[in-house]
């Protein structure tokens, strides 16, 4: 399958931003790969069956088999003469019910979901009790077991600022990050856990993230839960630049992209 | 696969009662079927490699496939010495994440979940926003279009009583019943509309229901909150006791089993 990356080039091209809500469960991740199912794939082909038009269409970040979004942004150009404001409903009726189009705008033409985005928002979700409802397993990370939940929500903040987040970085060459940057610099505005009921939720929110770092950040915070490290060593292990510092990768059904900002 | 249907015959057997929630989205309804992935012949595997002992657990009605269950109860009758406090553990450890045993309790030898049973109350809920959340879909009924649910809230006592539910009941000479009474007549003490944030949901507390009894009193609401029926056209539809009178069968998604009394 051919997708040409074009950019907006003349006057009937548009730029359109599409915000989509999706349950990760069923999917291969958002990035079209060969005979799996993926939220890319499975949105070109409903735009293509609307415009006549190959496209791919570019999301704020690459999320992962499993992770979900509430607000995931795409861009596509396209040279169709359909409505803006026709897009949502002809798009929903022809997705999947997993996946919903919960905004369609028109954006400047040099407007691009990953390269223009100045910051986003993830939270995770760990239900706490023994039992977990089957009707959350899709949707949280099933941790029962005793956690110093004191001492994770002190050790939230260890990572707010500007820090190289090598150790939190999947080792995986091809794809480090999730935006452009060739560095492993980002800025954390916000880190925080709360006691939501039977959830304990992370909020994070950041100018960019690494790949896994999120669930990376996860399995460190419960290595503090589970007294393994001290909330003092989340600095160390950000120093270090070595992911082996870190803890385990968290399950990605637990993770939401909550936002992106513009 | 063949399985004794036994009774507490001797000293040496036991009849546990299990209370099970499950996603019934992934599951071909209770009943063991041939070829069919089913609750009953998942939780029978699951209790076969706990007792050695083919067993055919019996529900307190048989749920049809994606219906869910808050509460369901099961009995079986086991020669096995296993504690029954050790039982829950055993089964949650063996079944699927979508079937969570939330209860197991010794039962009197002459309990049985689906005879002994003296009312059921299930839920049935409708998502009413335009666009339904993807993490919703499995649990809902999404039903955007117009509803008169004020219509709806008045129809929904006129079910209450002593009444002969034929016209409520599956065209289904094999399986007319979710009990084993020879009869079409059941007591409904409760039935309800409200309307919680963006969901319609209904709940009806009776002394039994009819296949496809609530999904099929649900399609008749409908029926009043799109007009074609008024509410007092639900005393008339009984009292023809023609399942031609009444409306289509709800999906069920949005069925919940809420719990069985004894």
């Amino acid at each position: 399958m051919f997708f040409p990356r074009r950019g907006v080039k003349n006057r009937n091209m548009r730029n359109l931003k599409l915000t989509l809500s999706y349950d990760g469960a069923d999917f291969s991740g958002w990035q079209v790969q060969p005979a799996c199912t993926t939220i890319q794939g499975t949105l070109a082909s409903a735009i293509g069956r609307i415009t006549g038009e190959k496209v791919l269409p570019q999301a704020s970040g690459r999320t992962d088999a499993g992770v979900h979004a509430l607000a995931q942004v795409v861009t596509f150009v396209t040279e169709s003469s359909v409505p803006t404001a026709n897009f949502q409903k002809a798009l929903n009726d022809l997705l999947p019910k997993s996946v919903r189009i919960v905004g369609v705008d028109d954006a400047a033409p040099d407007f691009h979901a990953r390269h223009s985005a100045k910051a986003k928002t993830y939270r995770y979700r760990i239900y706490r009790e023994a039992i977990c409802p089957p009707f959350l397993v899709r949707y949280v990370w099933h941790y029962p077991y005793a956690l110093d939940e004191a001492a994770m929500t002190a050790s939230a903040t260890g990572v707010v600022g500007e820090h190289d987040f090598t150790s939190f970085a999947a080792v995986d060459p091809e794809r480090g990050r999730e935006d452009d940057s060739l560095s492993n610099v980002r800025q954390i505005f916000f880190s925080t856990w709360e006691r939501v009921e039977e959830e304990l939720v992370y909020t994070v929110r950041g100018s960019g993230f690494l790949h896994h770092m999120v669930r990376n950040l996860v399995g460190t915070f419960i290595l503090v839960g589970k007294g393994t490290l001290e909330p003092k060593d989340i600095a160390k292990i950000i120093s270090e630049k070595n992911r082996a510092m870190a803890g385990p990768t968290a399950p990605a059904s637990g993770l939401y992209l909550v936002n992106v900002e513009y």
